[in-house]
């Protein structure tokens, strides 16, 4: 993606840091404020993106010359962009690990006009990805044991989110997308059953049903709820044996309407009934955490869960307070202090502690250069503008089930935790804090 | 974007129909079932990029390749996607066309295999730039005669999120955007102004504004909340008057954060009494349209709003139950019947009445072939593959501003309405559906 893909005002600031050259080592930190009212807790992802995009960071001769076409710009500024790359270091917290507010999860070092020009763009990756892997863990915790698959490309917010939602669900646990293209980009298992329109071209339904499993007779799932759920739960009971002398088994159902547990309960007995005790049963259809958590407690006989449109947009909270702030110049650290927006300064490190039953027990944000007790969490990703972290995304996905599974029970719930997880801020940090206030009051 | 964009069972399906000689003309059509709680109209977008999608439409090598790895898909199928391009027909309303549930906004007519390959992407792109069009559009109905500009890139979801949605306001009425590169791609205004980083780099507020005021001396817009925000107020107009002797105008500045009302107010005072009366103010900060229309009827000078995250992603309503759906194949026409989602079948169009005050009435969804009353809101825009439209974004967005401007009161309140929008079923249509129903039951 372009390096033009950023704030006009990225730009303005850098023809000035030319003009005064002011061109020393910026440290940034990328950390979230504070958690939306449904989560106990966030799983970094998207970094393998951001860490790509600063690689690759350059720009076009077209878009050099769109800069220039908007007047004001410099040529100085037009030169320096020409041949612009990111030659700066990336200390983060790998992909999958469990964080919280205050806590940075992405540090850059650079010089200050690089450092800065990038700020949309990696928020803009590892936010989103951050607010889906977060809300996927949730869609896991609801059920356990059970097949979780992305199903919301459609209603994705473009091209770009349907891949890296379907990527950040897989990441944080999920066993797959029904998007294609996902599956290829980043080697993800890829489901996919029917939709209603071919039961409805068809004939009949079970014209449709036959149809389908000759066609598709490795992965044959068929949808079921097109007229009547049970009625055609038994024409799958039907047609069973003859595809099965074809050498075709009937994988499984899918419900997406209705009271899914009432059909769930039917259809498994229906399928039991004629002898289709392995075909599986899975569902769809505004789906959530909350409402497949409902699913598992009364113990619906559902198999997998297609969950689309709440997954893909994180509908209950599609953002995060994200940012990604100047925490030192030139050596000296910073901080603002607008109002309810005011940051912890300096270059900071995050430890973490676990209690001795394995969980963890609380994390201490301090200075990068303090010495602390506990694990810490950000660790070097990049230097020199070259990668030198090469996590997969198996690994990323293996660290996410650790760092789920290390969560305390009370976080660990779908509801608010009573208690939130301990964040401290070390003494060393809000002395800093205290006296740059003090410097600058 | 490829075509492999898309579900798998889309692949699925299409073998089937292959299989099965099933290439007849199918009709489907992408409506919203139901409004979100906080809209009492939705604003058509995206249809210039779904028509250039339908154009553009073939896979490529490497993906077949991907796709016969997957194993399943016959050689027959891997063929047809060869060559295979869209060959059908698309009417839809032009973009800008307020709408309302049950309205098909789209519908396609093409052979079967290519009219269901498209669901998902069709579905993504024009789902999302409504969606954002329809939240831009209760901003400008917030803020009549103020500057919108788009901030949100940095939380979109994605890149192609931050781009289109940056589209989609402008389309609606927004005055620009931040993002440098939608400028570019869409040739909308581009606005900026300074971070807070910037202000921290500097040994000084005051060193930061005259920097940056040299260096964008045809666009000084000052972020004036990193400290204290009047105090900051004072030193723009300590600064003017020998920034004004180089011939430097300090354009506006910007407050971004605490009670905003009472810092423009102090801060229109501050900038008056010094002789600023042509520095505008700029305000942003978690705005969204309610904010808005507070910051407006409480009087505030503001002249101008900056609206990120909860423009772009739509934050109070992410989504619209948006489809697409099978109404007619080889002539005849079909309706899914599935609990609390049947559809009204066969191919439709909209008729719009007009009151006498010139505001519109209600609509009319009704057979295709029906004789109606009222403007027919859908139009040709693609036959045989090929685009027969080409409106501007600039005529897409009068044409919003025209919808806008023919609400009736009611819904163009934020609040929801009293008397939601009429939309009517034509008799015949209600007859159609009646009849399959008997038909199939």
């Amino acid at each position: 993606m372009s390096a033009l893909l950023t704030d006009l005002y990225q730009l303005s600031m850098m023809q000035a840091y030319l003009d005064e050259g002011m061109a020393e080592r910026a440290v940034f930190e990328l950390f979230v404020r504070k958690l939306p009212a449904h989560r106990n807790f966030l799983i970094a992802a998207g970094l393998d993106q951001a860490l790509e995009f600063l690689e690759d960071l350059r720009f076009s001769a077209d878009e050099i010359a769109w800069i220039e076409r908007q007047g004001g710009f410099s040529t100085r500024l037009l030169d320096r962009l020409r041949t612009l790359r990111f030659t700066g270091d990336v200390d983060a917290m790998p992909e999958g690990t469990a964080f919280f507010p205050n806590e940075p999860v992405l540090r850059v070092v650079a010089p200050l006009p690089e450092a800065q020009l990038v700020e949309s763009r990696l928020l803009n990756l590892v936010h989103f990805q951050t607010v889906v892997a977060s809300k996927a863990a949730r869609c896991v915790l609801a059920a356990p044991g059970k097949v979780l698959v992305d199903f919301g490309m459609r209603r994705a917010h473009g091209a770009e989110a349907a891949l890296t939602a379907a990527r950040a669900a897989y990441l944080a646990g999920f066993s797959g997308t029904a998007t294609a293209l996902a599956g290829m980009k980043f080697a993800i298992p890829v489901f996919g059953t029917m939709a209603h329109s071919f039961i409805q071209a068809h004939a009949s339904e079970q014209a449709a049903f036959e149809a389908f499993a000759r066609a598709r007779s490795e992965n044959v799932v068929l949808l079921i709820d097109t007229y009547d759920t049970e009625a055609a739960a038994r024409k799958v009971v039907q047609i069973a044996p003859e595809l099965m002398r074809q050498g075709i088994a009937i994988r499984g159902v899918r419900l997406d309407s209705g009271d899914l547990a009432a059909h769930a309960f039917a259809v498994r007995a229906i399928l039991d009934q004629g002898g289709l005790r392995d075909t599986t049963i899975f569902s769809s259809g505004n789906l959530d955490e909350d409402r497949v958590q409902a699913l598992v407690q009364c113990g619906a006989p559902i198999d997998g869960f297609g969950i689309g449109t709440a997954l893909d947009t994180s509908s209950d909270a599609p953002f995060l307070d994200a940012v990604y702030k100047l925490q030192e110049y030139a050596g000296i650290p910073r901080r603002k202090r607008s109002e309810g927006k005011a940051t912890w300064p300096g270059r900071k490190q995050v430890f973490r502690n676990y209690g001795d039953d394995g969980k963890i027990a609380f994390d201490t944000v301090a200075l990068a250069d303090e010495l602390h007790r506990g694990e810490p969490l950000l660790v070097p990703m990049m230097r020199g503008g070259r990668r030198i972290s090469t996590a997969t995304l198996a690994q990323a996905r293996s660290c996410a089930a650790a760092q789920i599974a290390s969560l305390p029970a009370g976080l660990r719930r779908l509801e608010p935790a009573v208690n939130p997880y301990r964040v401290d801020i070390s003494t060393a940090l809000r002395e800093l804090a205290r006296a740059l206030d003090a410097a600058t009051a």
